[in-house]
């Protein structure tokens, strides 16, 4: 199913070249101001063709409102938010529809939905979705005052230096991966719940919920399982709970402990190449080399971090509403 | 809270010195064969003492079954299973219980239940709250004939020799980390939906429930950060979906391809070290050194395998219903 | 929160004098032919003006499907429907909303969302809000082949004669209740599960969600607690499991038995009634003298069959998916 | 599925003659204080055998807290409570399996589970497990000082003089069904949803999964089906929210007013009635004249207030949770 939360729950639908995309977002408390302006910086971070690597679509992105809002601030219920979609080009996908593109969902799509699927521009599995998330992540963002949530890439390419991680792939004519890292300051201690609803679970969950994520890790992450107890254990420093080191990232036990919250992603290389590929054609059922048409990010990393800090917080929302820390009504 | 699943649910309870552990399964088909003789040998394998750097706590881990069971099949009504705790040492824990364990969630448990959680042992964050879920896990196995899951460990402290790494922490006297991987044969295409019920949203919401577990990547993983396109994307075959590289780890579009599932976890070093640690006291507010009393893994990662394995076999049941490739009724 | 079901889920969003109405629905099988001429008939059915005692607002009602189509056919994935308002005379409203209306929600949407609801027609509490549920039960009921759906008003002001009941209301310038009954032929044996998921636990949570209505009966219902067993008891006739009579209306132990599901609703006077009323003013704070303006239903039994088919035909296809008596994908 | 709520969460397991009955609570706020003698008095009133009417059968019923309790207070994890079934005589039904019983849902449970169901003593089906709902009941009740909730027999058999109406039953030699009224003072303003988490919503949700529960309304209910807008309109007498009449029986909108809450339940006739019947033999395919042995309620209505308390505190906690009007920690 396309929901996500308890409390604070979002909706998402739409398919990349169809009518539009969208997303409900239910359970938000009445009383905040809430205007298109304030998602449009976010929406116009995740926007493609600003940067180098970045898709040429380009897409108005404005967020209609079709609910949950009067004079200017949230009712308390459901928000129901639309993206048009303007700037499609779909006879790209039709020409190559027999050849389902390696790394993308088509062959898995047509094998679950019979065919039935949108599969212009990836239809529902595009990341298109995501200006959703990124508008749901804005009024997530506004309900926690005191909460920064801070993402960024870290790494292109196996490369710290991101110019060069971009330019390396520039070279090759081919698309990147990348690795993200995310941090969280101003959270209150119990969050999240010991077991299935772990702020680790409930954030994984949501982080692979973004298109081309592989994997996810919190503090120390993978380098924790090198390491020994005396060196990964962090030491309470006072009684604000601050510890000395962070190697659990902010949570121990699956439940926030006061101090930052840190977790990377690591994003896989779009799809798309430019390369050649040579993969099968379904309806011959012969290999066959092509290459992909539509316009693509190089990089998907790059337009991740604004995605990834509404994913987090539409989780850290819906886990501050559980443990009430986020009024039903917002003065 | 403490359920997990849609249509095949785990609900755990029990705390690490009460009375008992247990776990309520929800929505097992009618008509599967199942007695305790179905779950001893994986339960059996999550014992502690078995083997070099387990704990020595030992328990019978006999599961009683409460309900859900007639004449050794299943009735398609919740399945009540209770595990006695008979061998505890609770006296090791009152001890300390004015400092806070470092890497343990004592306090994070303290402030989020005002002081009301039973701390013995860890309580109800207790790695035995485990046995149920392997309990569970062994239902679920039985009931997807032809899938074989498979977790091992394969590397511990960094080392790929596991003896090598394990005699490391013994020589330091110290906990160790350790990593798993985990592969599924056999699952049909097509579990899962693109978001937040991806193949990896649900798995990695589950191992992150997992206590320990501090990182999660599926098929080349963190890896595919560092690759081209070119490099990254599964070719595919021929008509069953087959393809020539699995750097997808059988997930695409977060739905399962055909191809072997295939993910891998970070444990960090259990965080009750015999090494000498400071952390604060809460009672005196000042630092104090100490050492941990009480049996403990020094790797707890060891002991990990049957149960990611039963995680993993919990969330695809649940998965394999949804997609209606398990029956109602077992024949 | 506003959604409905388990794997047939809709959710509903949008306010009487707002932007719009709709609904989202997930989970609706993959290939079922689709377009907005299949939503048209019932839509129609439940528009207001087309008959005595219903409101003279008339809406356009057309379905806009945003998303989940594909060349007239479902996709499988989220089907967002959205419905223009367009025909709103909120001035109507504005005057007296110092005066909550008797019956209304009027004060206690004040209460809950802190002034903050959308107070115009009713805002989210409108019926207009089931335009979204007729629409999505117009999609259930094509989803349940063979499964006949009838609703039809009773009693109108306690006469059976319909006519006469709705003049009686007319003659007396006021508004006034009525009763429903519902029958659906062609259910498979085996829906619904003991206790909380039983057929008419899930029927009557989706009953108690249409505005005004005050009771839900199955079978013989009240007039059950006055009879003796062997009164009540259905033997059992055949091996197909009919009964010779079905007092149960079609439900035992919470599931269906293939048997005629029956039940009947009742339905509270339209709140908005012409004649004067004598209730608090929150501004004074004293009792005021006043008649409702704006253009309501008399008789809001009279709109209701519609709608009250439509949302069985949700809770139905909802429970064939989970029984898996609808396939995935519909050939 | 065997769960019920959002935030207060029960899930019940168990079968008549089968090892045990029971339930889980999960989401109870930590620092409650619980011990067996809070369920007892509860319990005891749910017991059998107490008063003319009610089956001989007697259960010790006595109360064994597996988990989610520490020092004689709750800890906010899982709370399973586990009920011995000692007092069975299967016997009685191995019998008469071949003749599935009207009234029970012998017939349905078996086309469901495939004949793998418990069909002793009703299985799963029975009234036995609203002991484990009773003992949730009690919490809840614990949890919500200051409301309080009140359920009792308002007729039996039609007969407001309750002892005629049993003894009318008596002197048939036949079961008798009866009608329940249920209030709730102390309620705070604001508990609820439109639409499908409307107060009635859930409540009628929960009273369905009463065993013998046909018909559920509020406040008036069936009987405003015959009323004019004018007569059911509770017009609101001071800032408190106060109405003069109490017709909407304390919930509108689907939110509850702080008026009183008042619901009424139709029990059908308890379906072991001591008279001959007539039904089909499933091994013979004809029809038998039998009489059903066992022991039953003549009336089970007798029964149900402490369980329809039970059931309502549970609805309620659940719902002042979801409205923050509960503490995560009780003090």
């Amino acid at each position: 199913m396309n929901s996500f939360g308890k409390l604070f729950r979002v909706s998402i639908f739409g398919e990349s070249h169809g009518e539009s995309v969208g997303i409900v977002v239910d359970g938000c408390p009445a009383g905040l101001s809430l205007t298109a302006d304030d998602l449009l910086p976010d929406l116009e971070r995740r926007k493609g063709g600003k940067q180098k690597g970045t898709t040429p679509r380009q897409e108005a992105d404005f967020p209609f409102f079709k609910s949950g809002t009067f004079n200017d601030k949230t009712t308390g219920f459901p928000i129901a938010i639309f993206f048009e979609n303007n700037n499609t080009r779909s006879e790209d996908y039709a020409k190559q529809r027999s050849i389902p593109r390696p790394g993308h969902a088509d062959w898995v799509a047509h094998q679950k939905f019979g065919g039935h699927e949108d599969y212009r521009g990836g239809g529902h599995f595009s990341a298109r979705l995501t200006t959703g998330l990124v508008a749901a992540g804005a009024i997530a963002k506004k309900l926690m005052s005191g909460v920064g949530i801070h993402a960024e890439v870290i790494e292109i390419g196996g490369e710290k230096d991101l110019e060069k991680g971009l330019q390396n792939a520039i070279d090759a004519k081919d698309s990147v991966g990348g690795l993200l890292e995310c941090r969280v300051t101003g959270l209150p201690v119990g969050l999240g719940e010991p077991y299935f609803d772990s702020v680790e679970s409930v954030l994984a969950q949501m982080m692979f919920a973004i298109p081309a994520v592989r994997g996810v890790e919190f503090g120390t992450g993978f380098a924790a399982a090198k390491m020994f107890g005396s060196q990964h254990n962090d030491a309470i420093d006072d009684m604000t709970g601050k510890t000395r080191t962070n190697h659990a990232g902010g949570v121990v036990g699956g439940i926030s402990n006061g101090n930052e919250l840190v977790f990377r992603i690591a994003i896989k290389p779009t799809s798309s190449t430019p390369k050649e590929q040579t993969s099968l054609n379904w309806d011959t059922e012969q290999q066959e080399t092509f290459s992909i048409k539509g316009r693509h990010d190089l990089c998907v990393a790059l337009r991740a971090p604004v995605i990834v800090e509404a994913a987090t917080a539409i989780v850290l929302a819906d886990l501050m509403l559980q443990e009430q820390q986020i009024k039903r009504i917002v003065s």
